[in-house]
């Protein structure tokens, strides 16, 4: 499957959506703009980002910012405080346990289920 | 982390180098260049490709083959009889199972340990 492909049936920021399974993980699309992604961790799982187009700010509680861009990898260690956000829009790549909650469970405009993840 | 400066530390073709661990997954880069690939699949392990560069052959057994290019992403499902090969250089980025032997432990020119798979 060709990613740019992938994005186009998304429609809202910071939504994942998942483009395929590796074992135990999701590999997953998101589109990023804003500041709407709250401070979150996941007690028990990594995640990797990878970005593709644009640039993505990461903060770390307690550790420098990151402004990452196309090219960048990163991957978000369990227990790690983090939340992402954009000036302008930016996409990126996501690998995730199949376990994780999207934003630790944290109920926000922005959350979705893993159900909501799947796109037609 | 930048992809393309830890491009810089490898010489051989078909050689993966760790970039990272994501729960129990490895991320891996290499470059493919050739026909050095064998035949081979995992029985147990999904693994994810991802083409960052140039053009990449897949082939499956008893499947159409498919020259993905930058941009494309493909998922080898496990017990997939598979090979990758390239006429020009092209760049990958790779999710494995820590579990997976290169190669499926075929001996061959190319096989590396997942210590080999460390780099400096």
């Amino acid at each position: 499957m060709q990613i740019r492909d992938e994005f186009q049936s998304i429609n809202d920021y910071f939504a994942p959506k998942i483009i395929g399974e590796v074992n135990d993980a999701y590999i997953k699309i998101a589109k990023i703009k804003g500041h709407s992604h709250p401070w979150h961790y996941h007690k028990h799982e990594d995640k990797m980002l990878y970005i593709l187009e644009g640039e993505l700010m990461l903060e770390i509680e307690n550790e420098e910012s990151s402004l990452l861009s196309a090219g960048d990898l990163y991957i978000v260690k369990k227990g790690m405080n983090h939340r992402l956000s954009s000036e302008n829009e930016s996409k990126i790549l996501l690998i995730e346990s199949k376990t994780v909650k999207h934003l630790s469970n944290r109920i926000t405009n922005i959350t979705r289920s893993i159900v909501e993840q799947y796109y037609d």
